[in-house]
């Protein structure tokens, strides 16, 4: 079913529960009922005497669908701003939607759904309730929302539909959410003790625990370590400038409202830094450079701040502080800049592949174009514009990819290749991004030397390897659903006796383990070993090694795995080389 | 030579100075002359029309040896405020320094030296010239500075001297002096591109280049993974955090001075944090813990950002934010506090001994203790500051090491053991230190549970392994000369091939080093060969190898070092295991 079709169904549904809730509460007053990514809602103030729950959805539902199986035909009305006053009288909320409308418009359009039901609507909508699929929706939850969204304004009452062109969609998406939710990253995240939260720290600032830290310095040099064998160069840069640095680089305007407050150090103003490369092109303008060293790869783990309001915050995902795996290429011209917009998305697919994602299918390539027109959102070079723009689209030509284009989605100092993924929610997102820069190197004379000594501006390529190391834990953690590969587990295996007796062997078996490098756990605690491995398969360790009479006498252990189940009992050389093996291979 | 004899000797040369001034310079008017940890300095308003330079200091050292060897008595003499105001009513600063003395004391002594000369001085001085060795004094330069200290005031001439008991002492200084301005870490972080700093970025933040990043990513890694062996749980936690953090810490009112000002995000307060402390314990209290989970040291490198004027500044070693090998161990009671403290100190002594650091000789410990008597300065527990310092001083004692008690020299919130080490210009740093705390985990309500089910109060030890990473790497640029080992170069080996017809070769030389995880560099550039060694040379580089006909046909390369020079033809794989071997040994 199209786009468009499947949101006039959705839209056409918020009608229909408004005209189900008039039909049990005639007195409640309706607001607005938009459509959402996935359904509908609708904010109505019910009065404060009467209370709706989750309860009543059910019985609403059921009006619904005696309304749809009905055959009403919406009808669409354009009436003056005296007539809409007039049928609107008794809601003081369409009053004011009316008198926001006549400021702008002169029409004021109505639809009607058969006889009776009319709402104050733009349309559009099905031309008639048959065309909606009766069990292809539900209402799914009740919240509370202030009108306009401001807190000073009165408590309304939002109930939530979802809403697909049949069943089995409706079905389907209901199953995603479900997967979804059991693999929630910050459900996972705490019966993992990945990690936690502070209301003395403060919100939108994580705290990684031991376990989920060594996940994260797992990631962190897997990154660190594939980016130097890639030509990467690895800096460190500090984590406040001054206010002075974002202005040259031009990020104050654009960036101000989610950069945080300054602070004043003796007469400057240094910011929590929002950007890295305006510290990149420090690094590069320490020396004076020739095009003998370029391209030039400079790639940092950057801790970045922007603001997020209270109420954006989520896990892992939406955080005021977050660490990215950084870089900024800066080339001799735009044949090494396409050249290095290629290999940066060489390594993005060759860190997806080692995460299992493969392209087309878990990501694909989005073309974010500028817009000549808007000298206030993007740098004026139409000419830079042009080639950027040109660059990107050849580079993505030559991989034989699909890709989208989007316009106006560019960074303010040029085009970019997004790479989009969707969670597991089924919500999409800009994993990470390939920026093509005409405009840095301009604002910070950014020069090198060229082969006849004359100097000359080169370009920038900003790029993401692995993203920010907050959200592709959030990712990763759904993605595995807490089921991590060995290489990325906080425990790699746990060494069980069964008995007292089998202790002794059992902690000569973890000390060889974790000489080997191997992160190893020894559970000699007084449990039974029904209770031991069920402790250790909640904590998703992937291996673990039973040790009783036999291991002992054979100088062996034996191994079970969390999903392969009993692998058998193998001698102690092979357990620490099948395990070396796969944590190397990244497996 | 004791200490105070040395300073009255010091205390008499900068009175023998002015007089050899007053002789040359009748008119100049003397302000104050004390004495440094190495010498004596004087500041004297010689007026704007007379200027003095380096060239006139050898007349000046003339004139004093004539003054010593005329063998002249000092004496002193009381006098009243206006006797004193008399002597020196020509002499503006001494007439202030008049004025600030009679708000206080009663008594003011002038001293002698000879019959002719006379300054205004509490002393001591020495009985005579005759004590002062003619030949272990030198001055040595000449500076501004402003009367009082305050830029407001009129801008003084100020001469140092250095004076030691004798002339050997005084050419050991020197030499020592030359030597530390040779491994001067800003100068050589300069030559060997290890970090740099930015007017734009701002002071006290430095930038670290990419060959100053590899050999902080390799101390950073070498300390992790270090710790981990060790039994530490490394984890992650915010670089700011809401003031309230700290003002249950108590740290607010302490380090309020050397904290920045706040930031303000919607209605909370967020500091950059001075500490780790506060946060470490947020981590211990996620969830309740058992007395079995103790001891569990939580370990970090942790960013902390602490004022420091801007005159204070000075390359890695003040610095307005640097990275801390930090750690909190929770100890369940006294004795396993004890414990931890002394595997802290071995852990401390193990790192120590990979950098060539040799106890009693290059460190020794201060046991730092409190004040019962000041409550406004240390946290008031008698009885847990008698115990903790028996608990440290125990440690010490059992380890048969030689050390030192430091009065009032404690944190806050208990005693510590100080590592202490002398930097190449002899200056006395505290490196290392292992804290005591009973303070904070009552600040934090933390808690445990003991064997028989009660909740007990643990104790904390705070320590730092490796220090400040900024500071570590100031002290072993300086340490090392620059020549850092094997492990810790930026580059480990420069692929040299001599002609055009040994590239292809040196290539595939250069990749297979890269592939062994050897940090391999190849100069394919047009330089002769003798060119191509002096540059590796002079970036301290460990080993280069040099590929021509001969290595070509026979597969081989012949192998040189800095120190070591030619080693002479090997096979390539020979090359690959010995600096794989030495790497891994931390050569």
């Amino acid at each position: 079913m199209q786009h468009e079709t499947l949101s006039k169904i959705r839209h056409s549904l918020a009608h229909i529960l408004l005209q189900a809730v008039k039909h049990s509460y005639p007195h409640a007053h309706p607001t607005i009922g938009p459509v959402t990514d996935n359904g509908f809602y609708y904010d109505i103030d019910f009065g404060s005497d009467i209370k709706v729950g989750a309860d009543d959805l059910k019985k609403l539902e059921a009006t619904m669908h005696e309304i749809i199986k009905r055959h009403l035909p919406f009808t669409v009305e354009t009436v003056t701003a005296d007539q809409a006053r007039g049928m609107f009288s008794t809601n003081p909320y369409k009053l004011e939607i009316i008198e926001s409308i006549v400021k702008t418009e002169s029409d004021i359009t109505v639809y009607r759904t058969g006889e009776d039901f009319v709402d104050l609507c733009e349309g559009p909508h099905v031309a008639n309730t048959r065309e909606i699929p009766v069990d292809g929706f539900a209402l799914t939850h009740i919240a509370g929302a202030y009108w306009r969204g401001d807190e000073k304004n009165a408590m309304l009452t939002r109930i939530y539909g979802i809403a697909f062109s049949s069943k089995e969609e409706l079905d389907a998406y209901t199953t995603q959410q479900e997967e979804a939710k059991k693999r929630d990253h910050r459900i996972l995240g705490k019966q993992l003790d990945l990690f936690t939260f502070s209301p003395l720290v403060g919100s939108g600032l994580p705290i990684w625990l031991p376990r989920g830290a060594t996940i994260r310095r797992e990631l962190e040099r897997f990154i660190v370590d594939t980016e130097l064998k890639w030509g990467y160069l690895h800096v460190y840069t500090p984590d406040i400038a001054k206010l002075d640095l974002y202005k040259t680089s031009g990020h104050y305007p654009y960036y101000k409202d989610s950069m945080y407050a300054p602070i004043k150090i003796d007469d400057d103003e240094f910011m929590l830094r929002p950007m890295t490369c305006p510290h990149h092109f420090q690094v590069y303008s320490d020396s004076p450079k020739s095009y003998k060293q370029l391209p030039m790869r400079i790639a940092e783990l950057a801790k970045l701040y922007r603001y997020e309001a209270s109420g954006e915050l989520s896990g892992l995902v939406r955080v005021r502080g977050f660490c990215l795996a950084d870089a900024h290429i800066i080339c001799a011209g735009t044949n090494q800049a396409k050249d290095e917009v290629a290999k940066a998305l060489d390594l993005i697919e060759h860190v997806s592949d080692i995460f299992g994602l493969t392209k087309g299918n878990d990501y694909w390539y989005r073309l974010s174009l500028g817009d000549r027109n808007n000298a206030e959102k993007y740098y004026k070079n139409d000419d830079a514009w042009d080639t950027g723009e040109h660059v990107l689209r050849e580079v993505l030509k030559e991989r034989e990819v699909k890709f989208i284009e989007a316009q106006h989605e560019a960074a303010f100092y040029g085009p970019k290749i997004d790479v989009q993924m969707k969670d597991v929610r089924g919500k999409e997102n800009t994993a990470f991004t390939v920026q093509y820069d005409f405009c840095m190197p301009d604002r910070f004379n950014l020069t090198y030397t060229d082969s006849e000594g004359k100097d000359v501006r080169p370009i920038v390529v900003h790029r993401s390897s692995i993203g920010a190391i907050e959200r592709v834990m959030a990712f990763l953690i759904e993605h595995y659903a807490g089921n991590f590969p060995l290489w990325l587990s906080p425990i790699q295996i746990t060494v069980l006796p069964i008995a007292d007796a089998h202790k002794a062997y059992a902690s000569t078996i973890y000390t060889t383990l974790i000489d080997a490098d191997i992160r190893a756990e020894l559970d000699d605690s007084k449990e039974g070993l029904g209770k031991k491995i069920r402790n250790t398969r909640e904590m998703k360790t992937p291996y673990w090694a039973v040790i009783g009479d036999a291991e002992v006498t054979n100088g062996t252990v034996t191994l079970e795995h969390r999903t392969l189940g009993k692998i058998g009992e193998i001698q102690l050389e092979d357990l620490v080389s099948r395990l070396s093996t796969e944590i190397k291979g990244k497996q």
